[in-house]
């Protein structure tokens, strides 16, 4: 039979490894360290052709609609998919609103759903808020939050344009999505 | 007089029970799994009628201007009720845009502000983000923040249609909200 | 050399201590007590003159274009600077779209992205949605997130228009933000 000394030793023993692993989760816990990345790309063809994606839908009167044009308000429904290859997986669509919002025409605010139809996400959506630096590389805008999966999700996300041909108006954009892990 | 081992017994007592209560408190603010609940019923004329509540501003030119048509604009006031019942108390109101952005009509870009103006949160109001998927029976959007009595709020509305009178386009809007509390 | 007796209450004093800084910081966490603030001013003109920074786009069919008709969709890119001084160091644009959202014409709907350019947070923004009760003296919306330095925002903003003069429609508005800090 042990000592009542080594049992005292034991138990503090005990406790202090209790004390450790209490100590990592309230720090991971406050320092929020966990993030997820999904990445997806968007299939954008901004015209009034039949197939178009965004569609300008008014415009300030006496102006040119278009991205470089103050006060023009565009409706999207961007297909996205898993790859950038247009006939890869359609893992969900990117909806909403697109308002080009500088005077000098650089930027455009985004008020947009990512609507996943996919199996893994099917019924969920992000949401984003932000504006697009249309001359910078990497465009980056707000996950304000989610719905399904992604309830109370909080993030941001990440636009670059890694192929455009102008005759279509056709972009393959690249979008990756950081979210806490909450 | 006790001896100094049953002092030191207490005391590794009093350090186990506390140790469990700062546990408790780290795994409940870890999940978070508190949520408040809200419901209310918005009282939805959608049309061009003089009494309309949700009225369309622009579309696509060429195209009609619905909820079934990609990129038609939408400003909306609903009153917001205690109950289904019309004549019930009136505690908000459901202000902001939606926009038809899907392609085939299905899905409805939400802007909301739900502005109460009730005795309990008046001069509070729940931001709200997201699609409405017109074809399900249970609508989900994001409550991305809050002012008032709802500041650094989080969660999620669910619309639900519960009353439609065609011939005037009068729908009563079920809307429950879930919150973390924070 | 000292006692067991002696060593065991210096681990438990030790262990005591130790509880007490943790607890601490659980309730830090918890309650999120930390709140940063950041001051500024928008130099605003909502008109059609050249000059403008708040330019109608759109509104509802046979209705007047401005803050209090009903459907109203405004464009905005208002400067913003240090001090209420027009001249004073730009600090950012306001950018987005704003939408009469009452039927009464007393409440906007605001979607802006706050887009700093200066050198403490030049490249970061900050999302705010709500609406603004245009007959209050303190207009508050929410923060809803941000990007670069604002990433996982949350948090306020109270504007208050603290001079305006009629004849060029020229406002300047004090915007006070309150964040939690993360």
């Amino acid at each position: 039979m042990a000592s009542p000394g080594s049992f005292s030793r034991l138990r503090t023993k005990l406790m202090f490894i209790y004390l450790l692993i209490l100590t990592i989760l309230c720090i991971c816990e406050a320092q929020k360290l966990n993030q997820t990345s999904i990445v997806f790309f968007l299939q954008d063809i901004a015209s009034t052709a039949p197939n178009a994606t965004v569609v300008p839908v008014i415009g300030i009167k006496g102006k040119d609609w278009s991205f470089n044009s103050f006060g023009t308000i565009f409706a999207v429904d961007d297909p996205i998919t898993e790859t950038p290859n247009r006939s890869s997986n359609e893992v969900g669509r990117a909806q909403g609103i697109l308002v080009t919002s500088a005077l000098d025409g650089s930027n455009v605010s985004v008020l947009l759903s990512i609507v996943f139809t996919n199996k893994e996400y099917g019924g969920s959506t992000l949401e984003l808020h932000g504006v697009s630096r249309q001359n910078e590389r990497f465009k980056e805008v707000s996950v304000v939050s989610g719905t399904g999966s992604f309830r109370f999700a909080r993030g941001f996300a990440v636009f670059e344009t890694i192929y455009y041909e102008r005759s279509i108006s056709y972009s393959i954009v690249r979008c990756t999505i950081r979210l806490l892990e909450s």
